[in-house]
Formats: structure tokens, C-alpha cells, sequence
């Protein structure tokens, strides 16, 4: 039986979703757990790669073991057995073929800020001194949506060979403790969010013009340099199927 | 020249407020922040002791040191070199007899449930595994209100000669995560907030009946053992004064 999972974890204790020897990962979390449940070695499959210190709200994943436990009981179990900074919010029996990676058909990101040291927030928000111009910031958002090649915004050693996301949404909003970027797209390249952010930062200050991010967005290439914001300001809020 | 402050911290890792020699605690952290800055040691007294882990968002404390610096700036200063996990909100001059606890008028404490295993919010509520009656919650707040002997909701070996407190507010909401109970009183024993939620918790649950409730409240005995709420749920909200 594939199973699919909605996945919630405070990404600051771990080094990421992808399980790596030697490291705290949530993928290697939750493969212990349901290895522990049903005493065999069970792999699970998550629908993107997270960063160290980068929070989800709704991580996909997928995995295949047997029929034990109705839903309910099974979340519980889980739940049970894993650590506090992650749960499992939703788990449902799918299509045999169904692919959390595979099948995605787009992701939300959230990217959050504040201006003032929020102590509850240190490990959930990315600060920042000042207060920017969130007419300025929407503004670059605009030359964001659409489909364009997003080399000049990922990290450079891995760009896959097609460089093109589709971003249907891109705004910025505020909110009870700061701003928040919101970024729905078909797929993201590695570092992309952060890096859009960062850059987004460093335009609003005037390191650069906004036609020099445009240009960015139009020729792939990195013209002018700007600081990948952290990790810790992100949140994969969902994952879209049809 | 007398300081006061307004605090704000994440209780999560300090042994709570007071200063304790060989443990972390808010109060040695702003000393040493305040005795860094004008190299001698400094003093700082706050309107109440929290327990571990118990958060402020509006904590308020005094220390007498020069006025070489504008509030703003003393302000930003002190924040650098105080750790993540604590901020100085406010700073600003007080008259020379301010004391941050015995011109205390009253203070707000709030404590948040949810009811799902949520790892952003693991350290900043306390879970519990179903959803109470929030109406029968709130019956039992009217027994509060009013002067009251709080020894039943104390902890025993620290309960002072006056044991009577005037609680002016105490209201159980839904909230955007799970629910809160908001208090307001002119004061509080220790673990009196902790005991009172615990014990309304149990009451509703069924562990003993609302009167036995209320005969603690009148007669000051602890004949119904009910379960004190951890601190990690606690949050010093703000603190009033003329």
C-alpha cells in the first residue's frame, strides 16, 4: 500500500529534509519511525528538499508499507514516535503509483520577515533592521510572475538543464509581526526562494535598479550580486495536485 | 538615574528569571548585558520571578545605572548584546523611588492550549489530546473573579501570610491554534496561574465537580489533587501600573 503523507516540522534542529549519514534530517526521522512501527527498513519519498533550518506546513511524501492501521490510528502511532518538531498532519492510502515528487503539479512558499528581535520568532522569520517598501517590493513581483528562466536566482552548481518555473503567484503582504513573500510555482530550482528574496532586499535598498533585476530575470545570468536570504524565513506552506 | 525596562523573552531555555549562581537565567543575562555596557556590575529587578521555561512578552524590570545614552539608542545597544532569546521592548527613564514590583498594580498572564501536536508551537503551548468545553471552562471563571484565598492554588511550601488575591479578569477564548485562558489579578502566588488551569483542566474532564472547585476557593484547602499545568504554556503579558 502507498501512503501519503502531510508533513509539518520545525526545520531548526534538523539538517534538512534529506537523510544524510551522520545527520539529523526529517526524512531520516520518519523513516526510522515507520521502520520502528512495522519492523522493517521502510523508505519514504518527499515531494521537494528542504534546507537546514527551512519549516513546513505541508511537506508531501510518500511511502510504501502495509494496510495495519486505519488513518487515524496510524497518525497517532506516528505521531507518538516521532520527535516534537515533527507531525504528521494527514496520512492517506493512495494510488498504487501515485509519486510525491512526481506527481506535484506546484508549491507554495512563504518567506517571513520581521523588523524589530522578536525573541518567540528568532528561529521562524528572518530579521532585517528596517521596514522596506512593500509597494516596491510588489512591484518587482510583477516582472516574477510568469515563466522564465531562473538560472541567475539558484544556485549555480545545481541548475538542472531546464531552468524554467512558472510562477503563478508572487506577492508580498504584511502581517501581526512583520511582511511575509508568498511564491506559488510549477517547480523551484535549488536555493530559488531565498535567493529571489535576497535579491528582491537588496533592489528595495538600491544595491541595484529594478530593470537590473529584470535583466537577471530576462538573460539567466547573475549581474549583480545580492545576499541568498536565510534559511530560517522559509516555510513549503503546500504542495499542489490535481 | 532609575531605568525601567519591558521585556520580552522565549522562557524556553533559562532556569526561569532569577538569577541563580551556575544556571541561565533572564535576569543574569540582562546583568551582564547592562554591566558589559557601562563596566561595573549592575543590578536588575523585575516585577516577578517566572518559572522555567515560562515566556514575557511584556516583563518589567528596573536597574539604576548613568544616562550616557538616548533610550533609543541605549535600547538598540543592549539588544545586540543580549542574547537571541531575550529583547529589551522598551527602555526608558523612571522617576528615582520607580520599583518594577512594588509599584505593581496588577498583571495579565495568558496560558495557551492547542489540542494537535503543531512543532512550531511545541516549546510555546501546552498540548492536550482533546478540546474541552469551553463554555464549561468558563463557568468556572466566575468562581475566580473576585477576592479570593488562593492557597488551594499554590504551591505549598511558598504560599506568603497574605494569601488573598483580587482577580478582575479570567476568560478562557479560541484562538487561531487552539484555545487561551487570559488573568488579570492585583496579584498572584507561585505556580497560582500553573494550579488554576491544571485544575480547571482536570474539573472539566470530570476528575471532581465544579463545586469542589469553587470549596477551594473558599476554604483555601487542597482537597481535590488536580495536575499544575507545565510552564511552557505560561505567558507573562504585561504588567500594570498607574
Amino acid at each position: 500500500m502507498i501512503w501519503k503523507m502531510k508533513i509539518s516540522f520545525d526545520g531548526t534542529n534538523f539538517f534538512g529534509w534529506q537523510i544524510q549519514p551522520e545527520f539529523r534530517t526529517v526524512q531520516g526521522e520518519i523513516e526510522a519511525a515507520i521502520s520502528s512501527i512495522f519492523d522493517r527498513k521502510v523508505s519514504v519519498n518527499g515531494s521537494s528538499r528542504t534546507d537546514t533550518g527551512v519549516h513546513a506546513l505541508g511537506m508531501i511524501a510518500h511511502a510504501d508499507f502495509p494496510e495495519r492501521y486505519e488513518s487515524e490510528d496510524l497518525r497517532y502511532r506516528l505521531n507518538a514516535v516521532l520527535p516534537l518538531d515533527i507531525a504528521i498532519v494527514e496520512i492517506t492510502p493512495s494510488p498504487d503509483d501515485f509519486h510525491a515528487r512526481f506527481w506535484a503539479k506546484g508549491k507554495r512558499y512563504e518567506y517571513r520577515l520581521v523588523f524589530e528581535k522578536i525573541p518567540h520568532l528568532r528561529n521562524y522569520t528572518h530579521r532585517i533592521d528596517r521596514k522596506p517598501d512593500i509597494g516596491a517590493l510588489n512591484a518587482l513581483c510583477r516582472d516574477i510572475i510568469g515563466d522564465h528562466d531562473f538560472t541567475a536566482f539558484a544556485r549555480i552548481k545545481s541548475v538542472p538543464d531546464n531552468p524554467k518555473c512558472s510562477i503563478r503567484r508572487a506577492e508580498w503582504f504584511d502581517n501581526d509581526y512583520g511582511m511575509a513573500f508568498v511564491i506559488d510555482g510549477d517547480r523551484f530550482l535549488h536555493t530559488m526562494v531565498r535567493s529571489i528574496v535576497g535579491a528582491m532586499l537588496d533592489c528595495e535598498r538600491g544595491l541595484f535598479a529594478p530593470d537590473q533585476f529584470a535583466e537577471m530575470l530576462e538573460t539567466g545570468i547573475r549581474k549583480y550580486n545580492y545576499a541568498v536570504a536565510p534559511g530560517c524565513g522559509l516555510w513549503l506552506v503546500e504542495v499542489f495536485y490535481d
